[in-house]
C-alpha cells in the first residue's frame, strides 16, 4: 500500500517551506529508525536544506558502516544549542517515542510524522503513515521516487538495511510484493545484499551464542509439545558476558520447535520480577495472555513484566497459555 | 544472467518434438530440486505431453506441501516397468548426481540437462546451464515465462521454495537483482512467502535442536576467536534422537561468531574416520584446506572425509586453517 499523491504533496510542501530541521527517530533504535534517519537527512541535503539528525541515546554499533551513521548525535553525550521549531519524527508510533529528544522540541514546534506502524495515532502536524509498509524506508523509498531524486548506493544500502531488519530478512508477513520489488531495484545500485544479512541476521557476538547455549540447556516443553521455554537470569548473563540486547532472537528457539503453538522467554529481573517475552504460530493469541497480566504486543509477539519468584511465574504463564491451546 | 533465445528455442524443439519423458533430479533432493522437478512436470502437462517424475530416494517429508510432490516416485520403493529414451535432468551438475535413476535411461537415451551449477560438465545431448541462476527453479521461471505459460499459485509456491531454498532466504551470495524481482512477481500469485520462510529455514525438529545444543556445549575457540569448531560424535546423535540430515546448518554456528574466519564441524563417522564441514567469511580458501586432504567444495564452503582419531583430525584441519590465516 503506498501513500497517496496528496500526502506526498503535503510533505513535500513542508520541507520546501521551512528550513532547520531537527530529524528524530525512537529510543534505541533499530535498523529501520537508524536507515530512516539516514534517508530524510539525505533527503534534505537533496533540498538543499540545513538539519540536524538526533537520537536520545546512541546508534548501535553494528551500523556504522551506514554512511553518515557517525553524524546523528547522541543527545545522551551531546546536548543541542537550541531547540528546533521543524521536528521530522521517524518510525514512531507515538509520541513518547521520541523520548528525551522532545526536550529540544520548541513549543509551538511543527511535526512531520512519518510512520508504517498501524498503532501510529497520527500525534504530528502533518502525518505519513503507511500501514501497509514493511518499515518506513519503504515508505521513504516511494517518496523519493515521487520526488524524481536519484538513488546512489549509499543511500540504497541504507534502505536495504530497514527492509532486511524491520522483515527479519523478508520473512515476516509484511514481506510484500512490493517490498521485493524495493529489494530488487536497490541490488541494482550495487547493495551488497548477502553481506548485510550476515552481518545483520547471522552474525553473533561470543557472549551471545554463550548465552543461547545456557539458555537452550534449559529448555523446558510441555507434555504435548505444544508450549516450549527457556529462562534466564542474572547469573546467565554474567557467566556468559552477555548484555541486554544479546537476549533478543532467544525466544525464537523454542517458538520455531516444530509442533511449537507458544515459545517462552523468562528473563529474571529481580528476586520478585521476572520479565516474560511470547511468541505465537498463530493459533494463540498472546497479546491476550500478556494482557490478562497487564502487558501487551501483538497476536503473534507479545510481553509482560510480572511480580514473582521465577517459578511462580513460569508456573502461572504456562497455564494461562495451556487454557488458550 | 539469462539463457539466450537460441537455448530456450532448442529446449522448446525437444520438449515439443518427443514424449513420454523422464524427469530426474539428484540424490538426496533438496528444495530446489523437488521443486524444479514439479516445475517440469507441470510445463509438460501444459504442453500435453506423459512424464514420470523419479528420485533415487524419497522427497523430504518438510516438502510435502508442495503440489503433486506425492507423484514423484522414489525407485527404492517402486521401480519403473521399462526403460525411457527421453530423459530430462534437473539441478544435477553432473551426471553421477542421478544416482540409480539411470538404471531407467534407455542405452540410446538423449538427455536433457537443465541445470544452474557453474561446474555443470554438459553431459546431456541438450544443455540448459545457467551459472548466473540462483536456482534451477529461476532457469525454469525464465522458461516459462518466454514460453507465455500462465503460473498458478501452486506452481508459483513451488519456484519461490526453490529460490528460498538455494539462497538460504535470500541471503547468499547468488540474491540477485533478478532473483527478487521473481520473488516479488511470486508473491503477486498470493504465495505465502513468510509461512514457507517459517518452515523450510526457522522450523527445528526437537532432536535437532537437542543436537544443537550438545554442538554448541563443546564449542570450540582458537586463541585469536579466528577458527570455531563444534564435534559430533555418535552418542550425540543417539542422546539427541537426530538423523543425518539434522547436522545441517549446525557449521553455521560457529562461522557466525563476530571475527571467526572459519567455522567448522567434525562429525565422527567411526573410530578412525571424521567428516569435517568448512564455511569461510571468505578469507581463508576453505575449498583449498579441504583439497589438501583429498576433499572438495567451494571458496566459502568445503568438506573433506579424513582418516584419524577425533583429536587427531581436529588437530590437522586446524592447524591448516591457522597456516592459511
Ligand atoms: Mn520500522
Ligand atoms: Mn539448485
Amino acid at each position: 500500500m503506498q501513500a497517496n499523491e496528496q500526502e506526498f504533496r503535503q510533505v513535500e510542501q513542508f520541507l520546501k517551506d521551512h528550513d532547520d530541521f531537527l530529524v528524530v527517530s525512537h529510543v534505541q533504535p533499530d535498523g529501520d529508525a537508524v536507515s530512516s534517519t539516514l534517508v530524510v537527512g539525505w533527503l534534505l541535503s537533496c533540498l538543499g536544506k540545513n538539519y540536524v539528525m538526533v537520537n536520545e541515546g546512541p546508534i548501535p554499533q553494528r551500523m556504522s558502516y551506514l554512511l553518515h551513521s557517525d553524524r546523528i548525535m547522541d543527545l545522551s553525550v551531546t546536548p543541542l544549542s537550541k531547540p528546533y521549531k521543524h521536528i521530522i519524527c521517524i518510525d514512531c508510533a507515538d509520541f513518547r517515542r521520541v523520548g528525551k529528544t522532545s526536550d529540544y522540541f520548541a513549543s509551538d514546534a511543527e511535526i512531520l510524522n512519518i510512520d508504517h506502524h498501524p498503532t501510529n495515532d497520527g500525534f504530528g502536524s502533518i502525518n505519513l503513515i503507511v500501514p501497509g509498509a514493511a518499515a518506513t524506508v519503504q515508505v521513504l523509498y516511494d517518496f523519493v521516487k515521487w520526488l524524481n531524486l536519484r538513488l546512489d548506493h549509499d543511500i540504497a544500502t541504507a534502505i536495504y538495511t530497514g527492509l532486511l531488519t524491520d522483515t527479519g530478512g523478508f520473512r515476516y508477513s509484511s514481506t510484500s510484493p512490493s517490498v521485493m520489488a524495493i529489494a530488487s531495484d536497490l541490488l541494482k545500485y550495487g547493495v551488497d545484499g548477502p553481506g548485510l544479512s550476515q552481518l545483520l541476521l547471522e552474525e553473533m557476538t561470543l557472549p551471545q551464542i554463550r548465552l543461547l547455549t545456557i539458555a537452550l540447556n534449559g529448555l523446558q516443553m510441555s507434555e504435548d509439545g505444544k508450549i516450549s521455554w527457556v529462562t534466564i537470569d542474572d547469573e546467565d548473563m554474567k557467566q556468559s558476558g552477555a548484555i541486554h540486547e544479546d537476549l533478543e532472537g532467544i525466544v525464537n528457539y523454542p517458538r520455531n520447535i516444530q509442533g511449537v503453538e507458544v515459545g517462552l522467554l523468562f528473563k529474571v529481573i529481580d528476586e520478585n520480577t521476572v520479565k516474560v517475552s511470547m511468541r505465537s504460530a498463530g493459533k494463540v493469541d498472546v497479546a491476550a495472555v500478556a494482557h490478562s497480566f497487564g502487558g501487551g504486543g501483538h497476536v503473534r509477539a507479545a510481553g509482560v513484566r510480572m511480580q514473582g519468584s521465577l517459578a511462580e511465574v513460569v508456573s502461572q504463564i504456562v497455564e494461562q497459555v495451556k487454557s488458550r491451546l
